[in-house]
């Protein structure tokens, strides 16, 4: 793909453009200060993002009717609680701790990487988050989107290659004008299959120090960066 | 409706952000001068704005099945071209022609009222133009939303009730948490059947100079401003 022919950028959010372990632990040791009680929370955090994962395959192979993201991180949050032995949260607060999800912190170079590429590119997040979620994530965060897509428009979840194309529609655009930027293999072999371009940003911190770091073989996608800005240099967005 | 209730604002577009007007004769004259022909260029706009409203009643009135207003304005384009005599326009110049309605000036209190109402509440349009159309007009207009909303993503065009609660729905929200806002009383009142609180703001030049300007009653809706910065005064959203 060459960088003349992309009229929009899409971004996946979770580990790509946000640092969701990090801000997860901290708001569930918040919670668990406020309770008085001491979990593993990074494992919490963890467990919590395996059954999102779950939640979403068991929706894209027909077990499940269509759930949101918010309403997947519910039942999995119930679920962990009383795995963990997490007892006496009330109704508001149970609400507000799913909402975690909407407060996660940006990557350092994130948003000045988007500003950046935003005054070449449409700039759009395709994440699974619902739109809920991503919008008031965005706003927490300061991520400066022309506008917010999600999965829920779709009603598959990514890496179902209809969802990529279907975004691509919706703003007016053939598959191959658009590029799709990701942390992750899975994501970008959906963009791959559904016509998009694809650029791998490597993210080595997203699973915590415990995990080594397994990057893709870079020659696998159109582009290989390691964060937004550097992904801007190769696209010829220069520091403003 | 009290303003602690708000939780997000919704925006018509047309009309209520943009100087559709204004711009559509300005490209119309452009295009007038390219292929050197003199026509009433004004009424071009006021004949196409109006086939964009008749190209909807026909999709809720269930006579067509849904049409984006990118395909209705082409409908409606390629019909004036045939009624005013312009011929000679090729593809690429019908096709672009057609999207002079993705670049649409803003009112001039728009983009810093909405600057102001954006630190205080997420702030989204919900218009009838679809996706591609409104994130283009809202780069090329500098609107600064939170997220965008439209009616194609519902499949219904406003005032149809269901459009405004489905988008309070897809940001989490009930109905009474927000606040829609449009320079067009028909627009107010479907969002009031749907259960939105409302608020009218007067720009008394959309239909240029020649109509005479009617102003809904001000004892209609919560909210009656002279434009955003006004309304931004009204919701306690102090100057930055």
């Amino acid at each position: 793909m060459e960088p003349a022919a992309i009229k929009a950028i899409f971004f996946d959010v979770f580990g790509t453009v946000v640092d969701w372990r990090s801000s997860i632990i901290r708001e569930a040791e918040q919670l668990g200060r406020g309770l008085g009680v001491v979990k593993d929370w990074p494992a919490f955090a963890d467990d919590w993002r395996a059954g999102y994962h779950a939640g979403m395959r068991r929706v894209n192979a027909g077990l499940d009717d269509w759930k949101t993201v918010d309403q997947i991180h519910r039942e999995c949050l119930e679920a962990l609680c009383e795995q963990y032995g997490i007892t006496g949260l009330s109704e508001p607060q149970l609400a507000t701790f799913n909402c975690a999800w909407h407060r996660l912190d940006p990557w350092p170079d994130a948003v000045d990487g988007l500003k950046r590429l935003k005054a070449g590119y449409v700039i759009a997040p395709l994440s699974n988050g619902n739109m809920a979620l991503l919008t008031n994530l965005s706003k927490f965060a300061g991520l400066p989107w022309d506008c917010v897509l999600s999965s829920e428009l779709v009603g598959r979840y990514k890496p179902d290659p209809k969802v990529y194309q279907a975004a691509a529609t919706m703003l007016g655009l053939e598959p191959g004008e658009v590029l799709m930027v990701a942390a992750h293999g899975s994501d970008l072999r959906g963009a791959t299959a559904g016509g998009l371009g694809t650029a791998y940003v490597s993210r080595p911190d997203e699973l915590g120090p415990q995990r080594p770091y397994a990057p893709e073989d870079s020659r696998e996608f159109d582009f290989h960066a390691i964060d937004f800005k550097n992904l801007a240099d190769q696209l010829g967005r220069s520091v403003p």
